[in-house]
């Protein structure tokens, strides 16, 4: 008899995150997630991590009682038990995005952590990593690029953060010298869609000044119209690696790619299987993000790392605020994604807590190894667990709202989306 | 230490085969496979099948040679050590095929032999059947389709076989009888690109007159031209599941699709990753034949099911001839892809030897029941392997060639491709 899952627990979790400006508003100063364990009747168990908001913990919460019983082994069988109470009402799966994503199923990003849990469980019940059971890693470290965003001082009625406020070029590059001093990132990111178009434009060049040589992405989240993105695409045609996301939706981002040789990347337009089609035959995008969370894990990623290089389109990969499992789980996809041309884009030096044993997931020369151990190669810090968990349960916030967070400073705040 | 694999063999067998008609001529008396044997320093063993002319031999000897060394879980890892004596010179990666496909690398077939055997050391090691490797078995029977020929009496100069001749309707009706009577068998292939199209248009009529309600295809495997792949399509819309490759070409198929409303299937124009992308922008197919051994194993065969899925296309499976390690393969590939919508084809019935130990592949209701042993779930009958490779070295055949051994027949013959 196969073993079966006997048992699951989901602890959501709240992490403290800094007042980092978006699209759509601003993070609020807790960040949500939720740690997925799997065990078995036959005492295995496994890890996986994924968004927090209470929607989403409902939809979990659903899904385990019929992930319950299932063989770890059968991914096939345990995405359709999770398909079936979603089968109706998952009309706001957005909302774990904050506002930014639109999707018309919940069943991918429901079932991304279970499934990482079970290939987290597998690879220590036969001993081996992750990345081997996706097919084996292509390189032992994974690197990643400095996220950098533009972002106040500290949370409002609360102290300055050690960060500080970034809003002009000059704040941009000193958050970048740190990143880079830190964490020796070789690639940087800057997260628009903030501020009028040239300003960001500004930070891009000032940037390029700084770190001559280092590639450079902007992703102003669907701010622009494509004239607009035409207009600054060609301004920075020669100073960015990629332009993520100027504009909203395969037409737009399609109209725009016709009018620039920069290469667009996009985790917004296209963030599902169904999306691919329309988006190829339209010539939309050079670039695909990948994210497990959202893609529906590990594997299913790695089938869309597979479609982007059979189709001739580019592989980088996405982040919201996450933790370490979500970390490490990321680093063996990458590993075992050998298309995956682009460093990674991470949150993780914006965060202050964990919830894994450290030593595992250093950054050395803006890459992480590899984990060697059995799973994930990580091991949960029981103890932070419950203070991360502790915090979530004192903090008040269940929901990502970036924007009616940025409201409580500016009443009239309206997402910038489209705006310039 | 993860295990590594220390021997390789590679044994080419032979085994008898009917004289079935086709586009580029006829079946040999013998049709050749090789099987692969993977061993690993600890003890552990798996098995892969795969085409046996001389020159894919001599590949699969080169790469076997840099195989040695490697993890078994290494996938990516072998298929890149796979890929390097195959750099140069496989512009006659065809020849597996008589001439029929034309391949740009061979790198894929070689390679599909050593996956195969990698996952079913990988599923004996862990004690899990490969359809659990591949993500769980979404079934526990696979449909195939009854495979109908053309085909002459018996060899030139041999006895009749005991199927006789087939050139006319009634005679593929009563193949037709014998296999469903025999298998079980709940759809039809007839393998066409042999007689006028009328006449293959006729037994498809003929076919469709006695089984009311059975799923039939129809493959000329590239004999008709664009014109009259319409004319014939339009006289078989209601009649076809789909017709598969009528002519050649991406954008001859296109041509056809835009004519008819009858789903196009291909096996032809859509071999490798790379033909997806043209082939989707011209809406050449409906539907795309899988088969391992050509598209690189089982999880780049999974890999293409999740590509038509997400571009919309249908998957069925294609099969050359083949023993009872591609059956076991092809049961575990199409019982762990979801979206395979279609009974695979199988040449199975038309061979009369086996080199597995009998039990596990029997057809009831024109299914394989999905073995649920560890690895592929068979056993190599090694005196059947001894006896196979005495006719392999007996034979006098090294290569598939049914066009050169038509011409001992029809000394004027040239393939049958567009000449309608």
């Amino acid at each position: 008899m196969p073993s079966r899952i006997s048992r699951i627990e989901i602890t959501p979790v709240a992490f403290r995150d800094p007042p980092l400006l978006n699209v759509v508003g601003v993070h609020q100063p807790w960040a949500l997630r939720a740690v997925v364990e799997v065990h078995t009747d036959e005492g295995s168990s496994g890890v996986g991590e994924t968004y927090g908001d209470e929607e989403h913990l409902a939809r979990l919460r659903a899904a385990a009682s019929r992930v319950v019983g299932c063989d770890p082994y059968d991914l096939h069988g345990i995405r359709r038990a999770v398909a079936v109470p979603l089968a109706t009402g998952t009309g706001d799966a957005g909302r774990s995005f904050g506002g930014m994503l639109d999707l018309d199923s919940a069943v991918d990003t429901v079932f991304a952590p279970f499934e990482v849990a079970c290939l987290d469980l597998v690879g220590r019940e036969v001993g081996r990593p992750v990345s081997d059971l996706l097919g084996g890693a292509v390189r032992d470290r994974v690197p990643f690029s400095g996220y950098l965003f533009y972002k106040w001082a500290g949370h409002p009625g609360q102290p300055d953060d050690d960060w500080g406020e970034a809003l002009k070029p000059e704040a941009i590059v000193d958050q970048a010298r740190r990143m880079v001093r830190d964490y020796g990132f070789t690639a940087l990111k800057l997260k628009g869609g903030v501020l009028p178009p040239e300003e960001e434009a500004d930070a891009v060049e000032a940037l390029a000044d700084a770190f001559p040589g280092t590639p450079l992405r902007l992703d102003p989240n669907g701010a622009w119209t494509p004239e607009t993105s035409i207009r600054v695409a060609r301004r920075l045609s020669a100073t960015l690696e990629y332009l993520e996301d100027p504009t909203t939706g395969i037409g737009g981002m399609a109209e725009v790619a016709a009018g620039t040789d920069l290469p667009l990347a996009t985790n917004m337009c296209v963030i599902s299987f169904e999306h691919l089609r329309p988006a190829v035959l339209a010539g939309a995008v050079q670039i695909v993000l990948a994210d497990h969370h959202l893609w529906g894990g590990l594997r299913r990623s790695a089938l869309l790392g597979g479609i982007t290089e059979a189709f001739g389109m580019g592989l980088s990969m996405h982040s919201n605020s996450h933790l370490g499992i979500s970390l490490a789980a990321m680093v063996h996809l990458a590993a075992s994604t050998d298309h995956l041309g682009y460093a990674c884009d991470t949150h993780y030096p914006w965060k202050t807590q964990d919830l894994v044993e450290p030593g595992v997931l250093d950054f050395v020369d803006g890459s992480v190894a590899v984990p060697t151990g059995p799973g994930l190669g990580i091991e949960l810090d029981r103890d932070a667990l419950g203070a991360l968990h502790e915090q979530y349960l004192g903090c008040g916030v269940r929901r990502r709202e970036d924007a009616a967070y940025m409201r409580t400073v500016d009443p009239g705040f309206r997402a910038n989306t489209g705006r310039w």
